[in-house]
């Protein structure tokens, strides 16, 4: 007998199949036992329904506990009641191991005891759902940068310097020297994309940053396309063509998996282009009109991600910064170099910074002059000067979270439900 | 004018459209001067070819120096001489930076000059050919298994305990603990199968080997499927499939690229199912009335692999493998426990082993013996055993390096080149 995965299950109508999961729940109703069996994929509807009652299938179904391990065989049918659609009437059932006492029962828990226990919960139908659309999220990021001809290059996560600092740094033994774990593919990439023309780079990345919020991992992705010749509007426009992107497909793909996580589509719905545009210098004094404490020169706390909401419906871009609170290698205004040509995507509904990014610096000279005023050693930035001797050019690129990305969209409002692993200040485990 | 990318020329036949690039070469032929434009998605001929003498545009010719930054304008014509099939007929030329004594000539360079170089070598014609077969190959990898159902499970780098010893693994402070870089994502794609049923990740991996072999990297790319309820040969027969799967796509897609790199594309061409197999009992002799110096308990060395090369002009399967060179997770064969259900995958000429992998332990107290044997700390590995309490199945899974199958697939005899920036012993720069 074939064995099939549930969510194809509509192409076996009427067939004998056999599936191989375990036991989400089980009910009787009369004669009738109904065992919910999920494989991974979906979650089915199998019932046993005997003409004699002692028919052993009622002794197994007895034996049945959460998470027991099994395979049944059966017919599929299409039935209007079932859950789905369909449901498979049960003619033999092969126990494969008898689960005792799983912990995660369907009662409520703790956050804490579910987060200890990461490696079951993910069996749960909300975590299940959210690990589906970020799935989706990474595979539509993918799909868009391949199909517009961007190349993707695998920056190194083991590199000898770092990118914006080094207090937010994990630090190992390389052999004879020291490594740090990348904060950012965004320097090598800015080499490749003089190679390339338009590459990005889509992998894990690390800060060891001490602040315990619901918007901060360890360990988190992010994609990062770097595009030569680009300047600051033109990847606001990427930036933009890439969220709508994410947006169309999650809502075409995953719409049974955001009903799962009672997430309303409809604010999601209405995003379209252009995205609302400020600069900083436009926005701060529209926050502190609605009660915000911040001052010129501070970031964006959770209390203005909220305030920014309120501006648009859509996400919110907000460019120009104060060239003191932004990286070094940031390409100043032409005619304000105390201002930077950055650019943040705030997310609608409070969710903050999706995207940050910006034009850099392309003059060999300016960089040298930044390299020194950040005290950041010459002999390792060489290669990326360089990059400025030879052929220099105007160039542009941002950085994605995908964790916040997938919180936005889920509608989950702590990170840490985003990742299948989540490593948090001083977790590590499972 | 339009800006367009050379890949995407033949569509704008006629028009007049703007390149912006880099200076590949340049040669003159009587009046008209030729430039062999780059922009990293190609190399297009644009040429100078004017009425007078005194025209602004050869003196703007002759200040042309390599890998100068440019944007050139002018007419797309069809031209059956040039390169490509088309050429651009400069009207324009505006010239960004003038690049003076780029490094890399067209004359003869060492290696370790351009491991030194790495950020400039990439725009010559062979590591960029080289990296565009790479982005093939991990796109086509996450095509087949997106397009079978597998869910991408993002495991983490930053992991507490270690998946296959610790001596070749980079350490570092994690907050109040000790964290390992991962060396492989199946323990926790164990749970995540349980969960989706079938999964994989792709992501970088770390070995702290102090070998320094034409086919080690540091940090290398794997992806690593994960299925529940597979046996040994259900994955054997997805690693054929995915083999399969690559290799038609990049012989599809990236014919110019292994032109480029002067490969062969035959032997690629010529591999079909099903993959020799053998056993590691069967392989041993056979090698060594070849000449091999290995005895049975030994791994395969370069010498073994250009020998197992000789037993089939596809990809060599070998199985059953002496359990003590094995992981301590590796399912015992039924009759014969002293063997365990592995496979790897060698690779044609000689490129040794491209996948490894096999059918993971489902019994808990099998597993709880081999921990113990193996001296790993029981607490670390509780959340592992749990899969075991709570409706283990049998389940299998295995890794691809990428680097190794993209050295093969180009024909490169060395690692080295089929990553952006190669993280080698004691080399860490750029």
């Amino acid at each position: 007998m074939k064995w099939v995965y549930i969510e194809d299950i509509a192409a076996h109508r009427g067939q004998d199949v056999e599936l191989r999961g375990w036991v989400y729940n089980t009910r009787s109703s009369g004669r009738i036992r109904f065992i919910l069996v999920r494989d991974g994929t979906g979650i089915l509807q199998a019932t046993i329904h005997s003409e004699s009652e002692g028919d052993p299938l009622y002794e197994k179904f007895d034996s049945l506990t959460q998470e027991t391990s099994l395979v049944v065989r059966g017919r599929v049918r299409e039935d209007k009641r079932a859950p789905g659609g369909f449901e498979l009437g049960i003619r033999e059932i092969d126990i494969l191991q008898a689960a005792e006492d799983y912990p995660i029962t369907p009662k409520e828990h703790s956050t804490p005891f579910l987060m200890e226990h990461r490696h079951l919960w993910l069996r749960s139908r909300k975590p299940h759902a959210v690990l589906q659309v970020r799935a989706e999220v990474v595979k539509a990021i993918r799909d868009f940068f391949d199909g517009r001809g961007f190349r993707l290059m695998d920056t190194p996560i083991l590199t000898p310097s770092a990118c914006e600092g080094t207090t937010t740094l994990f630090e190992t033994k390389y052999f004879d020297q020291t490594a740090y774990l990348s904060q950012s593919g965004q320097l090598y990439n800015e080499a490749t994309a003089a190679a390339f023309g338009k590459v990005y780079c889509f992998g894990p990345t690390f800060r060891a940053e001490k602040s315990k919020t619901r918007r901060h991992l360890i360990e988190f992705w992010m994609v990062e396309p770097e595009v030569a010749f680009a300047v600051l509007d033109d990847i606001i426009d990427l930036g933009t063509d890439l969220v709508l992107f994410i947006l169309e497909r999650v809502l075409s793909q995953r719409r049974s998996d955001l009903e799962a996580l009672e997430r309303d589509p409809r604010p999601l719905e209405a995003i379209a282009k252009p995205f609302a545009r400020l600069t900083y210098d436009e926005i701060v004094p529209r926050l502190q009109a609605k009660g915000s404490a911040m001052a010129r020169g501070d970031d964006f706390g959770a209390a203005e991600d909220a305030l920014i909401s309120e501006l648009s419906p859509g996400p919110v871009c907000i460019t120009h910064f104060p060239a003191a609170i932004k990286a070094f290698y940031m390409q100043p205004a032409p005619e304000r170099p105390d201002l930077a040509l950055g650019v943040d995507f705030m997310a609608p509904e409070g969710y903050g910074e999706i995207i940050g990014g910006g034009q850099r610096i392309h003059d060999p000279g300016l960089l040298e002059e930044r390299l020194r005023e950040h005290h950041l050693p010459a002999e390792a930035y060489a290669w990326y000067l360089d990059l400025r001797k030879f052929g220099s050019c105007p160039h542009s690129g941002f950085g994605l979270g995908v964790e916040r990305t997938v919180s936005w969209i889920c509608g989950i409002k702590h990170i840490r439900e985003t990742i299948p692993f989540p490593r948090l200040l001083y977790r590590i485990y499972p």
